[in-house]
């Protein structure tokens, strides 16, 4: 038996959705890992899945967690690939939203269920534990934590290692990853600016929410901009804003949701200060009669991958992909939530980035200076990784990295 | 028979219907003027229906045209009282909204039916012809428009005089009206501002829509601020802002929907163009790469009443109602699309308010410098005229300005 | 003896002096009225200069003060007139700057000197005292009460009325004056941000007051855009902000100079409240360790004319200068410190305008809608009205309008 | 014969000059090397001066640059020592401004004079020959230039190395230092926006340039905040502006200095050409009728330490000073124009950083997380390196690298 995997990320691809709602995704692999024999437990974090695997001997031996994340994203896929998403779902606040794998966690499954494929096939050539963690929601940062407190940490062997990857547009053939900070922590939050609404043409009579609220996004550039050694990563992102249903109505209040960067838990209650000042001022600049609401919806960790196995896996990539093929690509100011697996137990975890764009076309766009315009990057809705090598490389990369650590 | 104007009220208030969906209060209306045995034209304008009440004689004499506007809009009612909207409607980009008379179309509706119920009843005593329009989607500054696209002016005889109220925060028993323009001109355009979207972590590969959109919002607070005479009317609302659907990605695109105000149509021009630079400046600051897109959803001439039949109508009133129960509000900033039936036609227009607050609670507010903060006003959720004496007194002012130019 | 007034105005506009510092202006003052004939008081609020003449018959009869002001303003004058200022002055905060009569000034002096000759030369024909005062320091809204401050009110008899006058952006024969307010109060506020000063590389050991001040201005727009009500007068100007000394240190502070204007007291603790709020809020926003320094440097009153007295110089002036020359110009935004005069005693005042532009030059940019544009105004380094027929018309409205309350 | 370094010290201290202005400090330098029996040439780069001491033997051996800048800043002292500075100076614009060494360069110069001290009582030691370089104008970035161009690479035997060190608040005894950038590029730029002038009553009549450069300002953090990469280093600081002289006048323009900081060229076309971009948008979103002219007052490259040299330096220091006395300091966003000296001549060079703050003081900062605030840095008025060790440790830094280049 082999599984398909280029029908999987297709139709992976196709039928994306949204976090904590991956019902249909969840169904794709179960099936898989029944047709591998495999026993799982689903349900883990409401639509998380996992299976193990056990090697030859009698399962002495390290235990490697291998983490694939399993969420879509509203956006609207213009790839213009034939086989584009075209889904929909409904986001947490009741919208119709289109929905896309933009983040390439269809290449993330795939290239899992295809390396479960190798591990249980070559089982007798190694010993140990291998656990498969298909996680929903990353895109929430709430997955992860959500399937501990379903007990995966329990059901499952504790990990000796945490393993994870994630497509990015980095050349195909190259594996990006660094001992240290890999990624950044990060929070999102919601923020409701409360002022007082009526009649768009008598502007006195009411407390503007959008000025307010266009007064505050102005004022946190000045944190990254003002407030932070220039040396240190802070990002602070304004990713929505939603105020009013008309033009001739001044609303009653705008909401802010932001994304917040940093490498460290003492940026981020240095960043958190400075954000809920300006909100709280600008708001009393606005002769706000209530105090804006500030919500922290998710707060993840920095991705901190362990020296000692990052070096392993970085020799094991280079042994079995040849010299230069792994590269520091720097701290990355995105986040992950998979940490949660391995900070749990005190485990160590090697979080790799491997490349999905076509080598040539990144080659011109580095000479051309414009690989930020021209490369389209994770959550663009032009987001396209290559199907081939990347999903082969993809299971490579697991199944040389897992090896490495089973006995 | 005698229409129950209460009862009506009560049904009309609790269910409002957005601009050009009023399919149940055009069935109201209709309904009403079936019992008085009038004949009706519907679905003029979409749901816009109109009728007509030939007085004693031969039907000699002037035409008066009396207009009642219809919709609601789409805010949550907050007034707790018992008769309260819990409306909900899906709005032009396919939202579901609540909805609420938060406008006092409901009393238009009612004050209108109960003049014709009293103009019939008296016909013997006037002569002429009265024509009552109930006119949709005034909210859209389109409504009157549309029905005249339908044919109303050539379906009945042409007005000699249109007459048309509007319940305001005003004391109960006060009519507010002048000569000359009574309400602004309003232009209502939405501005698309175009990015490129991104991951939240990586603003540098995008350009932010929402740093865009605030920076817009903040200069056009300049054109009233420091562009415009002091001493002239202005009002440059945002009424709506609203881009992206998660912290973490920088959306494309953001959406304003912006409310203009002024007297006259040089200051239209003028106003128009300061806005149109300033948003098209603050898209080349922010990079972008293609130009905003500003579309002019409605535009509304200024309401001007004729120097002459205002003169005529303020006599009634004072006549009727008691000296001093007529004020000169002064020019209103709100906008109206009522003048088109008669700029249509040449003829004058007479447009007055009439107060619905409980003239006590007025007067407290007044002392304390409160008016603006206590009286709810028009588009507010908690806009709540009394039901009585607003009622009565609406059909009364119909009734009397009518009378004074039927022969 | 006849003062040759073409030779007067232009030495006087070649001469500007600052406010408080007018001793040249002065002393061309007193050798005028030594050459008149009359006695002086000089050294009145520093550098103002007070006359009197008693009519014919014993003195009795109404007592009428006619005011010019003195003082020239920091611009650099690019008239390129012959006679243009090159002078130079040194401001309160010590620093040189150029010096220009920009708000006609050294007309108004010059008109009140050919007044005084000709009252001088008719004094039998009226009967009364005509008391006429050069003060100094309007610019800073300060003179007249510093005169009042050193006597003027018990050394001169005081008032029955007051008039005044100034020149203006009107064509050149044209006289604009209004019952009721006349001109806006106005209050001249001095802001000091307070942050933290540092190195321009490193701005996160700052707080940085150039950013606090230019988020401050931006939110300052919102008092007239949003606050007050869009048929009310206000109007909130940063006519100055200074910061730092080196684009490589970031200063410890900055000052902002704000003007404020509106129609009345409650107005006026409407948008002083506004202001504060907003200055004190944006130095939150920055986490400023120290709160602004907020200082009123002037207060000036409305300048309002009496109704009786302004209806007796407007049909004086259409007496004498033909129907159609006087206009009611609406209330001007510009303020002035004339009123204490006349408030000080409770008498009547009565303040006008005069034009000083080419009339066919005003139409064209009238008919062009490019008065704003094209006809500088009172401040303006370009401001130059014809010195005829203005110089005339001048001294003919301060004869005139005296004469009608003259005995 | 030995220079009193404390008196020297406090000498220059309480005696800052501004840049380009070092007419003192020069005659203070020349007298101390006339003393110290050493020929040198003055003049160069208008207050700079040079001198040379040849070695042991014939001369023969390899030529080290020794550099020290001169000038004070227009700051404030404010640290209320005994010896602190209250002069005063006339900045470029004609201004009277407080002058005081905020930088250090009083500490260079004294160290510097120290360093040759040794050197010439030790000249049998060693063979080569020490050039000293005293720099004016280090503040403008125009200093080495300036000497440059008046032929100092001629006058003088090239330097086959050139060292440089810098004050700053490190604890003392320590000295960081780091291979590769230890410095950034730097762009100064004066920008100046143009309105329209009037008055402040009237600013419908104007083009407001406060406004203008407000919005500048602001736009101008989006630069760092959403244009750069969050991991990449870059300073956009608004060190001044300045518009207006009264509260009641709107100025024609207002000028703005801005200080730029980026790691290398690419980095710094890049934010160049956005700040570019920005302040003509935001001058066309003012409606300016003229661009506005933006000057490249200086433009400084990256200060790059040679790797082998560096490590030398290092060597040599951990060897004098003990193990621990040299840390890699990062990356400073502060620039030079020492390195032109050694750009024009294809030699390396090193610039190392020494400490000047009481450790334990350092170290209670350290541990309160409140270096940034508490501990006074580079051009701040409380800026005040401890005399001991400083200046001791400032000497010894000299000799002991330039013994390591010498033969």
């Amino acid at each position: 038996m082999t599984i398909d995997l280029d029908a999987l990320y297709i139709d992976l691809h196709r039928h994306p959705e949204l976090s904590f709602q991956e019902t249909r995704t969840a169904g794709v692999i179960t099936r898989e890992l029944a047709a591998l024999g495999l026993e799982y437990v689903e349900g883990l974090g409401k639509t998380g899945v996992a299976t193990s695997i056990v090697g030859g001997g009698d399962g002495d031996g390290p235990v490697v967690w291998l983490r694939a994340d399993m969420d879509g994203l509203p956006v609207p896929e213009q790839t213009g690939l034939p086989y584009a998403s075209t889904a929909r779902g409904t986001d947490p606040a009741g919208t119709d939203v289109p929905v896309m794998h933009a983040c390439g966690h269809d290449m993330h499954v795939t290239a899992l269920l295809g390396a479960l494929e190798r591990l249980v096939a070559t089982k007798d050539e190694w010993s140990g534990t291998v656990v498969a963690v298909f996680q929903p929601a990353e895109e929430y940062g709430a997955g992860s934590q959500a399937m501990i407190a379903d007990g995966v940490l329990d059901r499952f062997p504790k990990p000796d290692i945490v393993l994870g990857q994630h497509v990015t547009p980095l050349p195909a053939g190259v594996v990006g990853v660094r001992p240290g900070t890999q990624m950044a922590a990060s929070d999102g939050l919601t923020v409701t600016l409360l002022g007082r609404g009526g009649h768009g043409s008598r502007p006195q009579a009411t407390i503007d929410p959008v000025v307010m609220a266009a007064a505050t996004v102005m004022r946190l550039q000045t944190v990254v901009s003002r407030e932070v050694d220039p040396r240190d990563v802070a990002v602070v992102t304004v990713g929505s804003i939603h105020a009013g249903l008309k033009n001739n109505i001044i609303p009653a209040e705008a909401k802010l949701e932001l994304s917040l960067r940093y490498p460290d838990d003492e940026a981020r209650a240095n960043v958190l200060a400075k954000v809920e000042r300006i909100v709280r001022a600008e708001a009393a600049a606005s002769g706000a009669e209530q105090e804006p609401v500030i919500v922290t919806d998710h707060s993840l960790p920095p991705t901190i991958n362990d020296a000692d196995a990052t070096a392993r896996v970085v020799a094991a990539f280079e042994s079995a992909f040849g010299a230069g093929s792994v590269i520091d690509p720097g701290m990355f100011t995105g986040s992950e939530d998979v940490s949660w697996f391995a900070r749990e137990c005190g485990a160590p975890l090697v979080f790799w980035f491997w490349g999905g764009v076509d080598p040539a076309a990144f080659a011109a766009a580095q000479a051309a200076g414009t690989v930020e315009k021209d490369i389209p990057t994770n959550h663009s809705p032009f987001f396209a990784p290559l199907m081939h090598p990347t999903i082969e490389r993809g299971v490579d990369n697991l199944v040389v990295a897992a090896r490495e650590f089973l006995a």
